[in-house]
């Protein structure tokens, strides 16, 4: 195997095992067995630990960035289903790394230093993870230069998502499909709090409900809360 | 003054400070000068910066989860509301610090080791606060064995309510009297969209919502939803 060839191999071995087992409890040593090589091998293509760990969070960000795009096309609350779908697809599979990574513990074996480069090299590549979501989410609604209130409730339920998916994680006692169509109907509900007391934000988000089937997770939401009221 | 009273005043010293810059930006000498003593000293009562700046949260976190004690009296809506408040009198006047702490950051100076136990010390103390929120909840919504879908809805709240504590910091471009109400409003809205869909739920919060008066946090936003809806 070439050089790049065998990183991409050993950095996918290490994603598979921190998919099983927490990151701090996955030696190197577990690592070389998976991938079938040698410890000193494994040292040859990354200097440490730390640094294959890096490797392998930076591949999943740029898997889970991926799973945002979502064509522009169809009511907004089936498209960002579709997306929480591929979201959950994610957190699903990489389970315990994705706990670690997201409750900010630690990477690196205990009794190692932590240093201050690695937590900003991990921090750096949540914060582009978050900011493509912001993103994506703000092209879906077609605005550009969204007022400071808009921002607010985009970014804060997207960390309700993460948060979502860690309690979902802990113990997987509600069914993920339905924490799905539950976010989705999440975000509806903090904007309709935020339009509610903001009139620019009325404006924005009117026309776009509008467009929203009576059947899709928007709709199904207003259907079941007149219900609820009554 | 004595061993005890000379470490109190510099954890009172060094939080003013980390008020007003990151607590990475912060040196032991500036805490010395600020408390006017020599930097030999601070090191007598605090081995180094890490021991005083966990001490300095020890007291913040302390303090935090102590805002949260509310009489059991009048509509959930006003306690809530009267909760919100306080944490964010505390996040304006803990800032930078609190910026720092919740964004996973460094807490220490650029170059120095990060220690596990750190790491360890941080996420314990931060998930200590969200423990005493998640069981005043419990207390006030007068629930003691919460089906997973209550817990779940509880927690993930709790994690909103930081993150727009911490965009609010980003800039503070929203009043923040506004974002409490919001908060307080957020937590209906997110309860109304898991009750929607669950009929153990629905039975819990169904009696508690209906001593809520029209003129609280959840009677204003119900009475503004029906004007946006039509």
């Amino acid at each position: 195997m070439g050089v790049e060839e065998r990183r991409q191999q050993l950095i996918g071995v290490a994603l598979e095992l921190f998919a099983r087992r927490s990151p701090d409890e996955v030696s190197i040593d577990d690592i070389a067995a998976a991938a079938g090589i040698s410890r000193p091998l494994v040292y040859h293509y990354f200097p440490g630990k730390l640094s294959l760990y890096e490797a392998a969070l930076k591949r999943a960000s740029e898997d889970l960035a991926g799973r945002f795009a979502e064509p522009h096309e169809g009511p907004l609350g089936a498209r960002l289903l579709r997306v929480m779908r591929r979201y959950f697809d994610f957190v699903d599979k990489h389970g315990p790394g994705f706990s670690a990574l997201m409750r900010g513990g630690p990477a690196v074996p205990v009794g190692a230093a932590h240093s201050i480069s690695h937590v900003s090299t991990t921090n750096a590549l949540i914060d582009s993870v978050r900011q493509a979501a912001y993103e994506q989410i703000l092209s879906h609604l077609t605005i550009a230069d969204p007022p400071a209130r808009l921002e607010l409730v985009v970014r804060s339920w997207i960390s309700l998502a993460e948060s979502t998916a860690l309690i979902w994680l802990d113990g997987r006692r509600i069914p993920r499909e339905e924490l799905e169509v539950q976010l989705v109907q999440n975000f509806a509900a903090l904007m309709a709090v935020s339009a509610a007391n903001d009139e620019e934000l009325r404006k924005l988000l009117g026309p776009m409900l509008g467009d929203e089937p009576a059947d899709g997770p928007f709709g199904n939401l207003v259907t079941r809360l007149i219900a609820l009221a009554s």
